[in-house]
């Protein structure tokens, strides 16, 4: 498995194939996407998580997006060494991604990962990013449920970091509720969803000590609670239609680029197009008429 | 201005002859990205690096990349407020980005709202991004000069947050140097870059307190320095070089997804494709290359 998600995350040539074949194995697991600020505690909920989800006999697949220096070559946290305690339990496979040299793919590559994850038989899968911009969020909204974990006594600016995650919640996650604040957060969030529109399913809250297990058997209620009802309502099939779209829509674009790469403009040609759009000669959008026209689809 | 920028922003129709035409007087700004971990000063540094440009005669265009929450339809911060004491010069221009509504579309945008300050005739243009996830890297990386932005006393996992940022970093600024630990802060990041390569200018590490204006000289100096070394050296081109190739790539991209849209597959025939990934008859592989067939280029 280790080397089947090597092959896609460095997109090496049978990445396809692979790809393609595990495809249609791939549909039976339930994602959950963990979101929140640094110091949430992301982490150790996964951790809690594993052990319960394995307690009851399900097997897990742990996706964890990480950011990675690129003179450490490999930024190791101290909360993920604690989830090594699965590492030697073989329904349990952890996999971090690292973001460096995925500038732009990110997304599409998590979405490959999971493909293949899925495809081992893996029943839940949990997808873990620690950064808040909008690739996390994109991988995370994807999840099939998307847990924000949120903590008290964030400053004022990680709080409005938040802000931008807040849409994607199924499921809200307030960790660290034996800290003072804890009520004033679930509070917080339960205003801010009055305002919301009445049409969605309502993100259940939940409170969570994830150092002393606490509310963890109750976080997975409101998973299985979400996934039901989303099921129930085609919620849960729209977004998985949504993110097959992307998918495609990821693999055309692939393609059609490496045709314009290899049949329609040399490299030479490319860099004297450059060139005139350095000198500014020639503006980005004149010049991909020109291609389009070249690829004979104008 | 601001209803050029609009344009560019939510997409209209004249947007494409309005970038076009403003593209070749888009070449003279220098474009200085801010980012690093949320509370390290990123907002009061760029208020004070905009007051002594414009003390100098020059005038600033400031783009800073925001989170939005889909409940208050725009979260500010408290910082932003700030920055209004700019808000009635005219030689300075301030626009926020919410990244809501923009998923992975949201460094292409950035760049052309960069276009159209740069052709208003700006000198520099500060972008300032609150995130620390890969898009927000993205659009600070494609400046001519990057500042990472860190503070003392952050705790470890933020501190591991900012090693994703590391790579991209020209100029690193201490921020908030007058706090305890900062000298250790300065050690750790030189101890860094002496295991970089050697290839590479070695970036400044200016410390600043923006509270107080403290460093804000040094810091511009150390920027012009770096503006001027690299302009030497021929990496400043190559780097706006390889910024408008992934502009060309992104304008190519949508012309060819448009002409899918349009002319090569309809609505229904869209749905019905993705009715069979969904029921993994079809994989998004032989998918894309039945659509690359269709579009003539297989």
């Amino acid at each position: 498995m280790a080397r089947a998600i090597s092959v896609v995350e460095n997109r090496q040539p049978e990445a396809r194939e692979l790809l393609a074949a595990l495809f249609p194995h791939a549909g039976g697991a339930l994602v959950v996407g963990v979101t929140g600020p640094p110091g949430a505690g992301k982490s150790s909920l996964v951790d809690r998580m594993t052990a319960r989800l394995r307690g009851s006999g399900r097997t897990v697949g742990i996706v964890a997006v990480d950011p990675t220096s690129p003179f450490s070559g490999g930024a190791i946290l101290g909360d993920r060494i604690r989830m090594q305690s699965h590492a030697t339990d073989p329904g349990v496979f952890i996999r971090s991604m690292a973001t460096r040299g995925h500038l732009g793919g990110l997304a599409a590559t998590t979405g490959q990962v999971l493909t293949v994850l899925a495809a081992s038989g893996k029943d839940v899968i949990l997808v873990e990013t620690v950064g808040v911009g909008q690739d996390e969020v994109e991988i995370v909204g994807t999840a099939d449920v998307s847990l924000v974990v949120l903590v008290p006594g964030l400053g004022d600016e990680v709080q409005a970091l938040k802000a931008g995650i807040m849409e994607i919640a199924d499921v809200f996650v307030v960790n660290k509720a034996d800290r003072e604040g804890a009520e004033r957060v679930v509070a917080e969030i339960g205003s801010m969803l009055m305002m919301a529109g009445e049409d969605a399913q309502v993100p259940a809250i939940v409170q969570t000590v994830a150092t002393v297990d606490e509310g963890t058997e109750a976080l997975l209620s409101a998973i299985e609670e979400f996934r039901r009802q989303a099921e129930t309502s085609g919620a849960l099939a729209r977004k998985r239609r949504a993110q097959l779209r992307r998918q495609l829509e990821d693999a055309v674009r692939q393609r059609v680029m490496s045709h314009l790469r290899q049949r329609v403009l040399s490299p030479a040609e490319a860099e004297s197009m450059v060139d005139r759009l350095a000198a500014r000669e020639l503006d980005p959008f004149t010049a991909a008429d020109e291609l389009v026209r070249r690829l004979g689809l104008a």
